[in-house]
């Protein structure tokens, strides 16, 4: 009688999570991923949705869908509830129950406001389709209200016009890049709104913007920015955020929309494990992905607090990714009876960010590159790596016929009931 | 001195508001566009967004985008809560006021249930982006769910895996024959469901489906549907919608998906005029789209029961076109000094629906065409009258990866908030 194969179970279709399915694709194992949404998102392009660049299905490909062709892996659409070390055994909302061999955790981070967590309803982050897809609806229908506004009470009209963008690492530039852009190309189609009154600030409490790049491109981006039109506001701290104004160290700004991409906390993945969280909820793990005292349990992505040369390594895709695949190829080793070796390491291969049309800063592999070759290779590398041949080229052409006309192609407020 | 422009003031930017608009571009008019969406909308192709084929940009363009270049329209989006005739001014939800000289009303329909409101939860109808998103998540729910359960329970999940449309009208069967394609294109990316076990059902109170057309392309659509594996009920009564059930005059029917496609129902324009509404609430307006006792207000599209040989006009999109364009024709000639005349008389292309992949019925200028040509044709028919060449080549494209890899490109089900 042949043993039964190793069940392994993935918690989160994210780019941990779905590298580590994928590493696994000719392994003798029986794998269950389970999340919470029917669809990988390719989170680096958020930021275009909820600004109507790309529309959703452009960014995100049913789970499903990806992996139809890998027999070894059940994909599930439900929610963990709770995990149960001493049995091995997951459970859901829908009152699901899935027994492991080992367990991967993969779930991601969300928003932190640092404890001011009804700031949540004025100053929406962005991590998911649907929290794209409500930041578009804000930003459309404030330029609505603008134009309503414009001819009875201009302060109130201004005021609409005005938009927030909390914290300037990478998403909070290229939203706010992406706000001016869309502002301006929307000048021509309104009648009453003045363009001059439109203001788009970006505020952050350190001194710089893109703080994790060098100083040369971080003082680029922010004259990138500048000559956009957004107002960079560093060394401003964040004191209050109402429906109509945020308050900051220095001044009260009247804007009825805020974004926030200053802080992020780990799923509750801690909490499951029964271990303590730190302050932004990460669950720490030695160098084979593992926490203390969980010898069948990886932590990996945002979830996780990897240290590398005694720094933690950063919430951001390419780290989430080679985790992914480091996991599932040691499991793949093991599931064949072989000993795996070696621990994880981190290949950084740089970082960049777009700030607009033409507009960008790169540092890959040491080479600092700016403007519109940086911008060239910025589209390049999120092209190749979205999923899907489809989606590939419905992105290029979106971009392409934006490029040409100006014009933003997803402007739809839908008032989804 | 000169004379002040006549303000016109249209409420709603459907096919007849947007046309009667269009027909104004050259006129010495002062014209005001108020609409509730920020969008128009190509309804034809609604429910191909419901059945995630299109994503929903495709199918609706920004109305202020439209008339970008016709400086004569302001576009409004707002919510009109009242007409006073007597002094001649519309006011809105936001505490907005225009005055007008001449109001054209083009309002739409809105579905009916026949005094039965409490089925509008459990059987949601197709008239805006919100309904067809929220359609797209239920549809696309239940396969999830029926994956679930289909270990577990599997009479809850094959009633997971039914669906029953209501109303074999041309929405109903273009409805019912795109839920069993996705229904197919889906079987193989999952584990546990038995596509053996997915049912559509299609419940007419008539005899025929798609009564409105020749008896031999009604035969020829039936014929389809059953071949894409749709059971069509006709002479059949819904007598109550549940939310896990269907009942029927002959049975129930253990489904968990119903969509509405059975009956419409006129806005509140009878009301904001002060006319007693009839049954289904349309304004009867005479031959120059007029109702009786208002001569500065028009009536058209869904929103109007105009007679042509003594028959109602049907509630589609050519009558809507056909209509805006005669009455903005007519007051373009008013405002440069010219007798209008002539009446409005309909001018009937024919009809179209498709069934499916290779699948249509058409009935155009006395011409009946079925089969693939029947297919291309609507095919062309569409994008033809799709605004926006961006539109008509995304369209266009999606139609042919789908055709191609026979797959479904917008599978999200996103949760929005």
């Amino acid at each position: 009688m042949s043993q039964p194969l190793q069940k392994i179970v993935i918690v989160g279709a994210g780019f941990g999570g779905l590298s580590a399915a994928k590493a696994l694709s000719k392994a003798p194992v029986e794998i269950t991923l389970i999340d919470r949404q029917n669809h990988h998102l390719f989170q680096p392009l958020l930021y275009q949705v909820a600004t109507a660049a790309l529309t959703p299905a452009e960014i995100a490909v049913p789970i499903r869908h990806i992996l139809r062709h890998q027999k070894n892996v059940h994909v599930v659409m439900d929610s963990v509830d709770a995990v149960d070390t001493s049995v091995k055994c997951v459970t859901t909302k829908d009152g699901q129950r899935f027994d492991y061999d080992v367990l991967i955790l993969a779930t991601g981070a969300r928003h932190s406001y640092f404890g001011k967590d009804h700031w949540a309803q004025h100053a929406p982050g962005l991590k998911t389709l649907g929290d794209a897809f409500d930041l578009r609806e804000r930003i459309l229908s404030a330029f609505e209200q603008a134009e309503n506004l414009a001819s009875s009470d201009l302060a109130a009209a201004k005021a609409h016009q005005c938009f927030v963008v909390v914290g300037a690492g990478p998403t909070g530039v290229e939203m706010a890049g992406a706000i001016a852009e869309l502002a301006h190309s929307l000048a021509r189609d309104f009648r009453k709104i003045d363009p001059k009154h439109n203001r788009i600030l970006l505020i952050e409490g350190g001194p710089d913007v893109l703080p994790s790049l060098a100083k040369k491109l971080s003082k680029r981006a922010r004259r990138d920015l500048e000559s956009l039109g957004v107002e960079v506001l560093t060394d401003t701290m964040v004191r209050d955020i109402h429906a109509d104004r945020v308050e900051t160290s220095d001044s009260t700004i009247a804007s009825h929309t805020a974004v926030w991409a200053a802080g992020v906390q780990a799923s509750p993945a801690a909490k499951w494990l029964g271990l303590d969280p730190g302050r932004s909820g990460h669950v720490p793990v030695d160098d084979t992905l593992r926490p203390q005292g969980h010898d069948d349990v990886y932590v990996i992505g945002d979830t996780a607090l990897a240290l590398q040369n005694d720094k933690p390594l950063p919430g951001i895709a390419p780290v989430a990714k080679q985790m992914g695949q480091y996991v599932g190829r040691r499991l793949a080793q093991i599931a064949v009876g072989h000993t795996p070796k070696g621990s994880f390491r981190y290949k950084d291969a740089g970082a960049l960010a777009t700030i607009g049309r033409n507009r960008a800063v790169a540092d890959i592999f040491g080479l600092k590159v700016t403007g519109f070759i940086g911008w060239l290779l910025w589209g390049a590398a999120h092209v190749y790596f979205l999923i899907g041949f489809k989606n590939r080229l419905f992105v290029v052409l979106n971009w392409l016929w934006s490029y040409i006309t100006w014009q933003r192609g997803v402007r739809l407020i839908m008032h989804k009931p």
